[in-house]
């Protein structure tokens, strides 16, 4: 993790801060492997100082930051500071603003009024796009754990079961893998169903808010999106769309199944999101751009007039074919029509060609991969088939 | 739910607010019943106006708020300030600065720079703190599912079964049950599992970084609680921990097991922390305080030399006795040694009296109930017993 730190430090000279301080427990735990509530202060020169604010003991254990010390408000955070060199009147100090809550930020403000306090995040996210090689494994073991997903679909999809019953099987199948139960996203108003969104028939194509793709009505108001009570109906389509996390690294993948047999109709619009699917990941490699990809599976879609169902209809319709992922399920790149952001050796990605009809269903196909040197490795074992469940 | 906009309008005004801008989840939720996302202008006097950020027709289905358009960003919110008549300058605008990350005031604060913005969530949880019958009824529902957790406890615990295969299997039973899946706090850091803690003998006295007493240690540092892959053996106590979400609301809830037959000192420690349960339990009703809790729970504790292990041990140790509970799983009032609060009628809290032994164990119960006009009602029908697993 010291290489982590020696390049983030470089980020931070580059943009004139004299440190960053670190609250938010994935960037925490990116630099110090520890998930116990500690500030991090990470000098743009010298040694970082891990600040515990409980769990000393643990946190020494986790984490192989050489000075570990008790401290948690504004007074231990400028010892800390002038401890490693970087007080002076003007500094500018770097936290994680699209997260840190106001009221936090306003306190620190007070306690440390010499210095200016600015957004850190866009640095810290450009950095974490690349993996290394123990969080490629990570990040592959949390995709080789949707096979228990998959296999609960194909046993318990039947007329007359539940989104609701068949998403709490494959919540127990993945956490039996040590899914961590819990997805994580960088936006402080997002939330996901640790069983993902188990979505037939009728609510696939009742999209929610948040999300802009096969969402599920939920169970009441108060989360609407997810499984639901509907029972699932012969015929039709089901999608799986599910975040893993394991050991803190998500995977994010979909898969569709049928009940019962595919009508020659849903096999064609699979046909042509499994074209979509196999073109943009064969495209994938280092110096390719999102909005590269997008082109590719729109062309696709214009040429078999689907184009208007791509990534949601009408008003409800996304302009994107995935995102980067990692520590959080939605870190950057937003690969979409207008992403510029070229792609790069050990990035990992989640590519989703998804079309939604209203009346008629939805097909989807996703999957995790991480950029090689000549193209990409696609970590999920599970093949990318229309799944019939008979 | 004009009511509750009516009672915080009042709030408002005393408190020099022109307007509050909402745009949490929950406290959207709480006062338009939508878990869209969506941002709610109350101004401290007239109509209230629903900006819509996605899904509109959807808002418009959940919500009784009259004035439901679709918006924003600072220009959508500018123009409803104005149309609601407080946009001028040097107003104060509230918004929930305890959740809003900086990036986004500081960005509101650029488009809206007439305005200063400072912080409503004291007084908007000050009045969530009482609650009205639709939202007793929800934490009723949500107290009343614990019993398909207990079942599972019941059938599952025997030496060899790990603590996450018991986890995955209450969370099934919970789900299929209606449990949303997400329980929600109102720490921006904070998150726990929708299973809850099933965490057993010497992880019982490990206690990790959030939270103060039973945590267990999870399946990786990148979540450090919660259960693990550790198997259960025979003779250990078991406890479980559990927030239950139904249709927004949450119960939390604890218990205490015995894999085989309890022993005399379990039976002893379980009776020590029975008679808390039951003490302050006997003793919520209007007029009384979280400290007078803490004390009578405190002094039991004491006269059974049991005190150096109440709510934790050593340096992890709290010092409360229960906590508010409603829309988020930890709402003031913290029931604690220093709680100066006065308990009213139709708070909803929950009292969790817990002792964590060194090397030898932990015994929990919890409950959450509603403050009556003379006592308090207590939701979770499974008894309050040492469970003994054969």
């Amino acid at each position: 993790m010291l290489e982590r730190i020696v390049g983030f430090q470089s980020r931070l000279r580059s943009n004139g801060f004299a440190a960053a301080v670190l609250m938010h427990p994935r960037d925490v735990y990116y630099f110090a492997g520890t998930g116990q509530p500690c500030n991090l202060l990470i000098p743009a020169k010298g040694e970082p100082i891990l600040l515990a604010r409980r769990a000393l003991d643990w946190v020494k254990t986790d984490s192989d930051i050489a000075t570990i010390i008790k401290g948690s408000g504004g007074k231990d955070l400028r010892l800390a500071l002038q401890s490693a060199g970087v007080f002076k009147n003007g500094v500018k100090l770097g936290l994680s603003l699209d997260i840190v809550p106001t009221v936090l930020c306003r306190k620190l403000e007070q306690s440390l009024p010499e210095c200016t306090i600015e957004d850190v995040s866009p640095l810290l996210l450009e950095q974490r796009m690349r993996k290394d090689e123990k969080e490629i494994a990570a990040i592959r073991s949390a995709a080789e754990l949707f096979q228990r997903a998959h296999e609960v679909m194909m046993q318990e999809l039947r007329p007359g079961v539940t989104e609701l019953e068949v998403a709490s099987k494959v919540y127990a199948a993945l956490r039996r893998g040590e899914h961590e139960g819990i997805p994580r996203f960088r936006r402080w108003d997002a939330t996901l169903h640790p069983d993902g969104l188990v979505i037939s028939g009728s609510n696939t194509w009742r999209i929610s808010g948040h999300a802009m793709t096969v969402t599920g009505v939920g169970l009441s108001p108060s989360v609407p999106w997810g499984p639901s009570t509907k029972p699932l109906a012969s015929g039709e389509t089901v999608v799986i769309d599910v975040g893993i996390n394991y050991h803190g690294y998500h995977a994010d993948i979909a898969r569709t199944y049928i009940v019962g047999k595919a009508t020659a109709e849903q096999k064609r619009v699979f046909d042509v999101i499994k074209q979509v699917y196999s073109a943009i990941f064969a495209q994938v490699k280092p110096g390719v751009t999102g909005q590269a990809l997008f082109k590719t599976a729109w062309e696709i879609l214009v040429s078999h007039g689907l184009e208007g169902y791509f990534q949601g209809y009408g008003e409800m319709k996304g302009n994107y074919v995935g995102h980067g992922i990692g520590l959080e399920m939605d870190e950057p790149p937003v690969l979409d029509a207008n992403c510029t952001t070229v792609l790069a050796e050990n990035m990992t990605i989640a590519l989703e060609p998804k079309v939604i009809i209203p009346e008629w269903g939805a097909i989807a196909l996703e999957d995790t991969a991480v950029v090689t040197a000549t193209g990409c490795e696609i970590f999920c074992p599970v093949t990318r088939e229309l799944f019939e469940v008979t």
